[in-house]
């Protein structure tokens, strides 16, 4: 499966960016397959890999935050792999011009 | 903490209440606490309780589709517990008419 | 069409019911029917209706905060009204027991 | 502002690119900056130049299907510009290792 997901602590200030470091570098770290982008991070792997991931950013975060909110959007296809790229790729071929 | 749910089985057809019936079954025997609205289900309590519910959830509409999609937004605040009800109640007694 | 969103200054520290309460003013002055829950708020009506609605809460946090996030979540089915408390009335009747 | 989006229509079957592609069609000839990712596409300009690109996207889509689910998601942040790839540049420069 696919999950996209974003964390930000509420209350520790306006810029964001060290917190995302932070679980840039959970992220990094954990062997799972990932993509930054601007509004997030998309991982692959099974539903486990993926959720052990997440909360391990979550449970970073909840060290200097007292509350934290995160967004987390799945796409769960039976028997796929391999699609974090191929995605775009698909649907770009189809384009008509 | 409190987080909102919604799956929906992609490629089953336009009506998705009969899926949605099925959900709700795995979320009312599973003892968490709930509240079911038009665009969602809030669950409450620790990560692994609500995660297991929505895994569940989401175990359950694969037997009968080959892809899933699912949202989740989590709000995590420590140390605070029966927010379900109270997070609206806390809003609006702030209102100033 | 049914649309679900919540709204969150980033920064103004980690209680927000004041902040929702100010969006709540402005979506329960707005004519469009409504139903607050614990995660967000659900609107129906037409997209520049709802659009309209949402724009607004966003400008009254933008003037007392530098950073708001949002999330919006849209179910859009033509023909179709009055689903905002139908929805789940109609996976309740689908249920096993 | 930097918004995230995603487009599904419901009933129309498992494999997706089709739809994705013609939404793909009204992103690049809108003439907002964009990204498209695994699981969305990220767009950066005014509310309502945004706005109008997911709506008419949504509109092509509404052509051949009868239902369908949008989720957005919003950062706005004042006196910002070009972060579409910023961001995850800022968070790099930050993390320790």
């Amino acid at each position: 499966m696919i999950a996209e997901f974003s964390i930000v602590p509420i209350g520790l200030g306006e810029s964001l960016s060290a917190h995302v470091a932070r679980a840039f570098e959970v992220i990094e770290s954990s062997g799972v397959a990932f993509e930054h982008h601007a509004m997030g991070t998309n991982l692959e792997g099974d539903w486990d890999e993926v959720m052990d991931v997440i909360k391990a950013c979550r449970d970073s975060l909840l060290e200097t935050s007292g509350r934290v909110s995160l967004s987390i959007k799945i796409d769960d296809r039976k028997g796929t792999r391999n699609r974090l790229e191929r995605k775009v790729e698909s649907a770009r071929r189809k384009m008509q011009h």
